[in-house]
């Protein structure tokens, strides 16, 4: 295997949180920070490499330029701008899809050749964004989807159930945004359907697992109301997407991902999908018996992130 | 949370292996050794503590006597002697079940109030022996069950269909013994039913995976054809038990424990049942929707398990 | 051992590095995080519990108020406030003084009877005074000191050396700023004096390592012009500390605690020293041998921190 | 970086715990058993696999042939035999050369360009002949030499202070047998000499430390009286050079090295001092200034294992 190098494209508190997250974990090899002030970088690797003494194991962490992708086994975009008053959602999307685009070209003018990892939002648009500019297969360019979502939808249900969330196996499906959904019908706790554990048990009501979903859905809104922004949660998301591809795990994580007709939506989006990913990237996308509701949710979500990629010529 | 102190009733490769184990891995703060013959426990405490220095966290570890389990959070039997030649089945039972008896006599006198957990074979027999000699309420004594068999599914299946086993969600119910199955009717891959992926995939074959279930059941035979016991993969199985009950995991694990009318079979058995562990020690039987097959493999597993113990006057 | 609850008092960067990083690491069971914006607070718990599905232990993570004090193991005081333009270094001491003081009369309130941290600066000061305000034992009242000096120190020369930085035995002791010093009559490369390696190796030299020591004291300075504060690794070192405390692992580690005449420099303030820490907190003050000017150099420091401590009336 | 492949040469209860170990801890990506008699090695290999879904991380293991040496970045060896009845140390030593040079033929003629290392006792004498035979550059060949010893001292002193064991630098050096000796005159508990902790600490007596020595040299006596064998500590000795070589951390250990004249004794045996090691080997050994007394031990330990390399025409 390759050494494990990671370059970080900006040091927002998303691409920081993910960092400092790398470091605490001993999750890779070799790290190197990317932002246009680079200053800002310097400093932040500075800060980060006096935590080291007290990190499981040994790492190489520096601030650097484009030219570091080139034997990067992963590189992570986190770049973006926030919306300025009076813009429009399509002007802001138009911005961050310029960014993104300038950022992929001195991405492969190094000549990377590994996986490109968008996390910057809104994640499903600026993914495929990354796909189209960067030329690479589609199997070498994902976002992060609805990873975190999946995440705390479990994290709630076990909470709920007062189960060990391993043992909860649910997926968020669709945009990382409003119209993304829950796949009750292939929901379980352990290998117990979630429908039948509804069933079965007074305590637990179906009415009470969809405001889990809402509750979901909206935490980012929860949480920037309280905070200004959110960064923790992925930032640990990411991490376990970079050790499903370094440790080669051939794990299935909801991403995004080029649909390609897999599902029966729109093929021509990134979207959040239950994918195969191991050192190569996306080995296959898993296709789960949808129920005629969760068809429709999920072609309702390819519609709107086609329309997206249509307004800004994609 | 009280101090994670574990004793274990004897020294030999599994209890060893186990021991090891929990050192490597740092599961718990303390560790007491238990064995007939003294100075072989005192030998192995001293061999343990010589790693110490290299294990990931600090440790406390000695050879003792039964009065250490007066503070206990977890004792693990793991105490039993082999088959003489000539001698029945039934009359190694009766020998087997005289040592639990007299060890789990001797832990109750030290005012033992934590878990006890049976690892010795035939463990279903015995967990009930440790149970019913013990006093103790059903919830805190349990056997090793298919915990290993379960485990071992997961990683043949996840070799065979090429995903990461934490994705592999099939259980092996039923005694620990030949008598064990498969609950296929359950077996999910992330959250796919593993049945509808064998119907859409052309390289999985229904017919290879109950080679798998007959390679896992017979593991045990092959492994001791070859190194004349096994041991590793118990004691790793030992420690992820251990884990779940000290951080209070609520964690579903197959385990054997006191069916007590759940499913459909007899109910004054252990048998190995999905059960929600925590530091309490099973909180509850998970109750899944087993077929008609599973649940006559069900029954047949507990009329073994029944006329065993009948045989040995329980 | 009991439950390792810490309470964090104030969600500003350093304090949330500490939680973020305690997370990553599954160090301790139970966080509560307190801050007069409890929404904040809230958010942030939000943000870290999102976290937790990656997590590598299971945990309890809250917002709260100063009642969790009352069975906590350890408090964190990271809260403080910023010079304003044109306000003297003593007003602003006197500000963050009263903040420390109300703090420390909020958390004793509680029935508090664990071990008081104080991250804040200037951290021996304010140390001092939490250690006044709180009435608890000086053993019970520490400072993270000069623990991340000392620790990036050790970084700079492991690059230097070429040598693993887990074998660079060096400390910088005294005051948390200015006037701190390396010991390096004390100084070991594993057990090699490192004023030997520098008589014996031809590449090594003493100007770089006092080139070294300058930009360690100069460190924070750097990353503040590059990105205006510095948390991560501060962040990581109260980590562990964390640890040193409830693994009760006797550890040496360079705080501030109170000198209380062990060196022979004025005895009543909170000074960078070489400690044994473990659960009951500072167990003892260990005492190298300093050479006549590193026993000058310590002595202006705590001259320098009994100056400032007088100024505000302590 | 490369692969982190490890092949075993021996699976008795060292190769065995060593292996072990390595599971438990997530230690390297590959890990291949090679033993005379193939089915056991094996039934390792099977019980080894079958913990894999508890270990912390993805790993590859089976029992291969000497050509998996090829790409193996460390090769073990802990093959040996045990002394007959009536058979003379030299007539046993020359058997156990003779497996060594066996073994080592078979490992070079796979094309092997990775480190050695030999557990295999006498580890000097043997680590001698494996670079012999192998024709490798001496920073390729080690053995494992005091690196256990040293722990042992660690951990005793430890106990003794009632300090961190990583707070205790000291070490043991020479022959891995009855002439080892400890370096007292450069060692130290965190930046100070031990000698000064004695003087200053009416509780710490030199002949308690004394004792711990003679101890530590006969804790392997005192175990194989009482377990007839010794592994679990060696095999987590061996864990912590793994992990030193694949991290390439250049961390000073104990081992057994060609002297080839940096100390003053025969430079033609391999005999334990302090190296710097990493991905390449042995990067250089760390000269200490040690007092007359202890130059002499080294002389003495030097002597004793070129007269048995003489013994057996090396």
């Amino acid at each position: 295997m390759e050494k494990s190098k990671v370059v970080i494209v900006g040091t927002g508190f998303v691409g920081m949180s993910y960092a400092y997250a790398l470091v605490n974990q001993g999750a890779v090899e070799e790290l190197v920070l990317i932002d246009i002030d680079h200053k800002k970088a310097e400093g932040e690797a500075m800060d980060l490499n006096h935590g080291l003494a007290f990190a499981p194991r040994k790492m190489t962490i520096r601030a650097g330029d484009y030219d570091e992708c080139k034997d990067a086994g992963l590189v992570v975009i986190t770049a973006g701008v926030n919306q300025k008053d009076g813009e429009t959602r399509i002007h802001l999307l138009n911005r961050n899809a310029q960014i993104i685009k300038s950022v992929v070209k001195d991405i492969m003018k190094s000549g990377f050749n590994g996986i490109l990892l968008v996390a910057s939002n809104p994640v499903d648009i600026l993914a495929y964004v990354a796909w189209k500019e960067s030329g690479l297969d589609k199997s070498r360019v994902i976002g992060s989807g609805t990873s975190l979502d999946t995440a705390r939808l479990r994290y709630e249900i076990s909470r709920y159930v007062k189960i060990d969330p391993r043992n909860i196996h649910a997926y968020i499906l669709g945009e990382h945004g409003d119209s993304e959904f829950v796949v009750w019908s292939n929901a379980n706790i352990a290998a117990k359907p979630i429908m039948d554990v509804v069933d079965t048990m007074d305590e637990i009501d179906f009415t009470d697992l969809d405001n889990i979903y809402r509750d979901v859905r909206n935490a980012a809104y929860e949480i920037i109301s309280r905070k200004r922004a959110t960064y923790y949660g992925i930032g640990m998301a990411l991490v376990r997407i970079t050790v499903a591809i370094f440790n080669n795990e051939n794990r299935i994580m909801p991403i995004s991902s080029l649909n390609d007709g897999v599902y029966e939506c729109d093929p021509d989006v990134y979207i959040g999908l239950p994918v195969v990913l191991n050192r190569q990237g996306v080995h296959h996308i898993v296709k789960f018996q949808l129920s005629d509701g969760e068809k429709k949710k999920l072609q309702n979500s390819a519609n709107i992130l086609r329309k997206n990629l249509t307004d800004i010529g994609y």
